[in-house]
């Protein structure tokens, strides 16, 4: 059920087989899972995941090609819900080793919050990522663009930029690499580098090489109507007329809650073993946070391997035989 | 497009980046993912795959929980055409490695069938397993119930069983070890060996502690009607009521065709890298045919990472750029 203030206080006093932090759609494929093994499930969510802001999902198996992220995280809930899990609107501050459960210290409401603990055997974080945009003076021109045809994934947009002029947005030397796969897609290619970081003489032959365009003004605004963006004004006034765009400036990792875990990273991804956990026996990594493709059918997909051997581990600790589990619907 | 008898010619001249064999989740998933990769992919068919069985779908996100795998299936082949994708219904007898290419011998047509041969730089390995079923004189009665309320796969339908009175239809001692976790979902177990395999005391007496029961007599016929078995009428004329059943007489893995390529394998599965590359640099193999996890959601994911890995390898050994293609829609 979804908790409130309210109706949370039976569930403080539970310790709940596992915890998923984040219900975008790796804890969401998590929470079917493991509620289809009878396994108590609570799924903290501060909404938001990165699909919810994905216009068109073109690459899920199953779904038609303009079908919105949000529908996909709509439908996953419901899903969730109707097997009896139980989900919050809420943030997680830190989680506490406390040897056979972990502790997660949660704030609950945006306004006049208060703090709760919850237990768990388990965790899976799945609290994601979320892609850096350009910040401008006005965000809500980037807004009216980002997830329509100002993109920020190559794999699953590239295909919407092919033969297109495309502009590239990125904060720094090395994300400003994605022109060379992009080059694959399309040949008119013009790198923003806005002034934020130097493109050294290497980089710029390279880029200059393929024939692409490189733009160091910073932009006042996006130009375009109707969530369609038709090219960049920059501050010097200048026009560049584009057909698309892709943002590549790094991204934010939801994942501070376990900072003190000093958990196996590579690049800042957690590093997991094939099914899904971490260097921490209880812990577990999904989605955009884990080493791997940030693709929706990827992160449905570890949802179910941890799910999975999360089953596997209570099963295999106690007597193999559900005690005091009833099937909840 | 469709291919048929007619319009293949075209295709046998030309070398695709990637053909598929099989045309289940993960293969229509690469599929959808090459395609967008601005790769020529052909997908070979037979038709019939195992989520073609399933009655409802229970656990894929994004999709509601009664869906028939078939209509998933029937949205994937609809997307994966709409991206330009070749699709032939086809049987691959032989795979022929020439270095730079793979060459398939492909029989088309059940009734006077015709012989051809396609070529490709990659072969996605994509064409499953089929599960055993109990061998019984009318099979009609056999296909009733299976994928109705007689499963094959414990992970995907335990849930169902939930407090049932499950019949277990097992053709080996190995195979019946499914009872231990199925104990997870119900404690009312009635394991049938059909008198096809001796149990011996140490298996007999780990069942029985657990209250489960044996049955050695062979089954005559499944007991119901609209395709709900409600239990088994025994060779001896005696009856067993049943709620629900399982079949675990293990799986006939589709991949003669790679045979004497020798790939590395584990209990029957092929083994892969996190890409889903096999041993053989230029063959993948996703699904239920490699080591891991038979859920169609995993298919699915296989589908996206060895897709990727494939665009990367081509993209890398040219120039990066595209040459001669053009997107297709």
């Amino acid at each position: 059920m979804k908790l409130t203030k309210q109706t949370l206080q039976s569930s403080t006093d539970q310790v709940y087989d596992t915890i998923i932090v984040g219900g975008g759609a790796g804890g969401l494929s998590a929470g079917i899972y493991l509620q289809r093994y009878l396994l108590n499930t609570l799924i903290i969510d501060k909404g938001k995941a990165r699909s919810f802001w994905m216009q068109e999902l073109h690459n899920y198996l199953g779904l038609p090609p303009d079908t919105p992220g949000r529908s996909v995280l709509r439908q996953g809930k419901e899903h969730f819900l109707s097997l009896g899990g139980d989900l919050l609107d809420a943030f997680v501050e830190e989680v506490i080793d406390e040897g056979e459960t972990l502790a997660l210290r949660v704030k609950v409401g945006r306004n006049q919050s208060e703090y709760y603990t919850f237990r768990t055997k388990y965790l899976i974080a799945a609290s994601g990522i979320i892609d850096y945009l350009p910040e401008l003076e006005n965000m809500r021109n980037v807004y009216d663009y980002a997830g329509y045809n100002l993109h920020v994934c190559l794999i699953c947009d590239g295909y919407e930029m092919a033969d297109k002029k495309v502009g590239v947005f990125a904060s720094s030397a090395g994300n400003a690499e994605v022109v060379f796969p992009l080059g694959w897609f399309t040949d008119q290619i013009t790198l923003f580098t806005q002034g934020q970081f130097e493109v050294n003489d290497e980089l710029r032959s390279r880029i200059t090489e393929q024939g692409y365009e490189i733009v160091e003004t910073p932009i006042e605004q996006f130009l375009g109507e109707n969530h369609q963006m038709t090219g960049v004004e920059l501050t010097d006034g200048q026009v560049v007329e584009l057909e698309t765009g892709l943002i590549s400036m790094g991204s934010k990792y939801h994942a501070t809650y376990l900072d003190k875990f000093n958990l196996e990273k590579k690049g800042g991804n957690l590093v997991t073993d094939k099914m899904a956990r971490t260097s921490h026996p209880r812990i577990f990594a999904i989605g955009d946070l884990k080493v791997g493709l940030n693709q929706v059918v990827v992160a449905a997909a570890d949802g179910a391997l941890a799910a999975t051997q999360i089953w596997r581990d209570i099963r295999r600790s106690g007597t193999g035989k559900r005690v005091d589990r009833k099937v909840n619907v």
